[in-house]
């Protein structure tokens, strides 16, 4: 067992600078490295921490019996190096603003990122030997439950996006940390992190180093470039990054490069050529290893041939000398948007105005585009608050992961697209949720509502794909007075919130004055002689609201709700409607049958009986049109909610199952 | 108005080869080009095409009062020299396996494309002017509504992934065609894009050539490279392609890249620069005018500026020379795989048995992997039939486009991941949908019964996700016999298909002889005395088993049914069961709360009152534990159903809607 070295333990700042402060291996042979002796090191420096490193991801993922441990050992080097002489962090303090951050974005390799936590003090060996068990804050791929891990990985591809974000953050903010990133050369398949390369080229984010451990083997064989380093190199060269190519088990030689990469001007990436299972005999550069833990003899055969290493090196590691407190977030007042009622103007409008007004009162709030600012009225804050308005282009995956990565360093990022685009995102949005985030998210153009552009330009899914989210908030706006009311409030929400907002210009219903609690509705329409409640949201509420006159001309009654929080729903006035109007709920939504509102309100009576629900939804794939012939086409306009009400529905009376 | 050229308005094939068989704008001047001529064309050759291809995407974008005109502008050379020179393809028939594709990946460029069908002869001018209207063929972005449209584009960098499918199929028929793909400048952006030029490239589909048409300006401003070909021409080049930058509006030199690129021995990426709206000095290079048809006034003025050109050319396009018919898919028999009962065998593993007997069966069965197809047992198949197993790595947005290609020529692809990882594909599933794609798809490690992996690896949402595509089947077998014919099933069926498989082992519930009808389910336990019926499919199938003994042996009595077929869920079944066992049904699933088979469940009494569903699912973020361990923790085990059973589903009784 190791025993924690506390804030005492650290020795007064040798010559050398701040960097290499208190640094080195303690314990028999503490020693001190400075900035200079990088060039001369001997190359035993890091040896006794690199094998324990090794050690450690084989004890404790043969303590539990799974997990990745040659996809650790690859990586041991690097990340001994980095440990003990360059990354600015003490994980065993809460993070600060300054601090370097580490991403493992080759989350697989997380026992090897237990280890550093140990070697730096951070977690105890018992913890350690916990990995993967049930109830443990060290799980089988990172995840935020401890301090030390920003954002989750496991899904590959997100961490070097993440790291987009936190460099914009730190930018942003004045803050002088530096980003690691591990990746495998795997995922160096994935689009996501071309995105990331050419987000991170593109605004010269020279804060990151990316390291890719290129050991040569994937899940279930070799890479499609296997050891062409230089080949990774020229692909990262193309997006605008530095890059080299280094042997990744020559400490010097990763030293260098660290050192190298901390006076770029430009973004870098390390190409580390590295063999899986580096260390093992029986392990190295061989296929069929893959997320496999050792039996408790190989086990025992492996720490052998690694030399029985000591397995109580602590690392003295030291955070980033904090710059100034930032100044609070909320700093000026918020001047609501104010829309005359009955006066036509899209929730997309108010979206803009209500950001650009949340601009105002407070300097955490920022944005980020996927390149159609101009449509989803984003552009209203990128033209008033500039400098905290950041432009993603097409790359709707590392729109989401820089929004994941922004809210790492306390900021309250909005990002938006259309709806549609974001189910681009959808990993990114699962990921956000392992990661607890707090995103605000604004999908516009929902709905076959949008008309001409047709079916690719129609988000159709977007209530169902957030709703699916872990903890997340689901808003759906009828007017310019409720998207900007609920846009202020989502800004506080934690999470993952998201409000659809629509393309088309509607009837202004609310004064400025009205309030939109999350998880409450409106009853807009309601009388004594009620025959069915109509439940809507968006677009379709003013469908609603032109089928009640319809039906009122000709005697009928029908409630009308603005179901205006999809998620939490308000399962108080839903009940309400399921009881005092006849047992009949109508529910009507611009949206995929599946997984929207009329499922948020089944869910209501989930364990009793519930009430006859008519679903009036997008069934079949629209095409182009105009919006009102579109909306006439799905059956989801006012004269298919009129039919469903004069036709009584009828079953609701005499229901199927007391037959 | 222009008259179709049918098929004998064609003359006898001159000389130079039947390359250029044909070819030339007809009507007044007809010529004949050949091969040899395209080095000294004179550069009026293709100017009557292209100024008809520019004011045919005004006039048709004017007339309906959407879209964008000066996009399709900017790429009217680069179309024109296409369509009469090089695109071996006539669209006024049916598209046969030989013949060129063309894909619009700039979908909202479709009214060029448009433009182009009427030059080509396959649309009249009428049917052009009925652009982006209710009930045309023609939509706002390119669908498979028309023959020449095989997969549907709108959702920018999805074009090249598909051509890296049907480069791949084509390779595999032994067919001749060539995938010609046009990209915007701003969807260089899309991580997508970058996957498929690694595939491109990695696997050397020369057969591809992708155009961008690098305009500068994206939807709300300049791009990120603005006309720095260049950089775009060495990421090509960094991915394997041949790669070079021409002036897209010089005809010659456009022809002349074509012609280099019809012989290269790799893919082929055409870097162009032109101008956005070109040809008309108000819009040309001009910000502020993306998306937005002119006015007739402005259409009018644009015309007069290209000189006011005839819009009636025919351009006598010829298709590939068809190679030898191919032998028809079914060659062998199915032998299916055969599982003892009470023996313990995944659902991955029946489906990589099954699909292998599938292989040996029909020779169009093609297995695509996202690089675990150790994990996913498609390597059972991949083994069996080496040549009709593709491996895409981990780059699931390809994995995906790649099986949208590869059924455009009639192949029947299994594409196969993590459920979780699908997530990553979501905007290509749906787009997948648009384009009537006919996909079979598995994904694997579903639910936190996948134990130790932690959230990250967990498919929680592939349920709702999968549901949610249009016109989908969403399966879930329980065992092995189930998941074999259900993966057999899938090969014949329309539109998106997926089977959510099962990481652990379970017991093997049915004898080899039995069927699973899709849309159908398994009464596994009844009696006369069920108290309440309990839907489960795949690893809560077995749970409920588990409880129904529980409770049986403290004398009370539930249904067990196997609900294998998600969507289409067997609504009779369901029924019958709210009917029989005292209107209590209880959902248990491996799945978040939201979108899965409580849902499916639910949707069967839409318009009518509904029995008491009891929900059990995944209601909070699991962490790492064993399979035992998580499936408690989230409340979906056996000891969980046995608890809500007994505790009587007490509100049912007493509906509080009648209260």
């Amino acid at each position: 067992m190791v025993s924690m070295t506390g804030e005492n333990a650290r020795g007064p700042a040798p010559p050398g600078g701040p960097r290499s402060a208190t640094r080195g291996i303690q314990r028999g042979d503490r020693r001190v490295h400075t900035l200079s002796e990088t060039m001369t090191v001997p190359t035993d420096r890091w040896a006794p921490l690199a094998a324990q490193l090794r050690a450690d991801s084989i004890r404790a993922t043969t303590a539990v019996g799974s997990g990745h441990p040659t996809s650790c050992l690859s990586a041991a080097d690097l990340m001994a190096v980095l440990l003990d002489g360059h990354l600015r962090a003490d994980w065993r303090k809460p993070m600060r603003l300054d601090d370097d951050r580490l991403i493992f974005s080759k989350g697989h390799a997380a026992p090897l990122l237990y280890a550093m936590a140990k070697a730096a003090g951070a977690i105890s060996d018992e913890e350690l030997l916990s990995l993967r068990k049930l109830g443990s804050r060290i799980e089988g791929h990172p995840a935020p439950t401890v301090p030390f891990v920003d954002v989750a990985t496991g899904s590959l591809g997100q961490g070097l996006p993440a790291a987009v974000g936190i460099a914009i953050a730190a930018r942003l903010l004045g803050r002088e940390l530096r980003c690691w990133v591990l990746l495998g050369d795997s995922e160096m398949a994935e689009g996501s992190v071309y995105e990331a390369l050419e987000l991170g080229g593109h605004y010269g984010l020279s804060r990151i180093v990316a390291i890719v451990d290129m050991n040569r083997l994937g899940q279930r064989g070799p890479t499609m470039l296997q050891w062409s380093g230089e080949r990774y190199a020229e692909r990262a060269r193309a997006f605008g990054w530095n890059a080299l190519v280094i042997d990744g088990h020559d400490q010097s030689a990763i030293d260098r490069a660290y050192a190298d990469a901390e006076g770029s001007d430009r973004p870098v990436c390390i190409v580390a050529r590295t063999k899986k299972g580096a260390g093992v005999s029986f392990l190295e550069d061989k296929e069929g290893w893959h997320g496999k833990a050792l039996s408790k003899d190989e086990a025992a055969r492996a720490l052998a041939e690694l030399g029985n290493p000591r397995t109580d090196v602590v690392v003295d590691t030291v955070g980033r000398t904090p710059g100034p407190t930032a100044s609070g977030p909320r700093e000026g007042t918020y001047e609501p948007p104010r829309y005359e009622v009955g006066s036509r103007v899209s929730t997309r409008e108010a979206f803009g105005d209500a950001l650009r007004a949340l601009g105002a009162e407070r300097t955490d709030v920022v944005a980020l585009d996927g390149e159609v600012s101009n449509s989803t009225y984003l552009e209203t804050f990128g033209k008033a608050h500039p400098d905290r308005f950041f432009e993603m282009y097409i790359a709707e995956q590392q729109l989401v992961s820089a929004a994941v990565g922004m809210q790492v360093l306390g900021l309250v990022p909005f990002a938006s697209t259309f709806a549609a685009f974001f189910t681009r995102a959808h990993d990114q949005l699962r990921m956000a949720a392992v990661s607890r985030a707090r995103l605000c998210l604004a999908g516009s153009h929902a709905g076959v509502s949008i008309g001409e552009d047709g079916p690719s330009q129609m988000g159709l899914e977007d209530l169902s794909t957030m709703r699916a989210l872990s903890g997340s908030t689901v808003l759906y706006p009828s007017c310019a007075t409720t998207a900007a009311d609920l846009t202020r409030q989502m800004a506080d929400r934690d999470g993952i919130s998201y409000v659809r907002i629509t393309r088309e210009k509607t009837a202004v219903l609310y004064g400025p004055g009205e309030r939109f609690p999350i998880g409450g509705s409106k009853v807009l329409r309601r009388s004594s002689a009620d025959s069915a409640a109509v439940l809507a949201a968006g677009i379709t509420l003013h469908e609603a609201l032109r089928a009640h006159d319809l039906l009122a001309a000709s005697g009928v009654y029908v409630r009308v709700v603005d179901l205006y929080s999809v998620k939490p729903v308000d399962a108080a006035t839903v009940e309400a409607c399921a009881r005092e109007c006849g047992g009949r709920l109508v529910v009507v939504e611009d949206h995929w049958a599946e997984g929207g509102l009329a499922d948020a309100v089944s869910q209501v009576f989930e364990g009793r009986a519930a009430p006859a629900i008519t679903h009036l939804a997008v069934r079949a794939m629209p095409g182009s049109g105009t919006p009102r012939e579109l909306l006439d086409a799905a059956g989801i306009g006012a004269d298919a909610i009129v039919d469903v009400v004069k036709r009584g529905i009828a079953t609701s009376a005499q229901p199927r199952i007391h037959e």
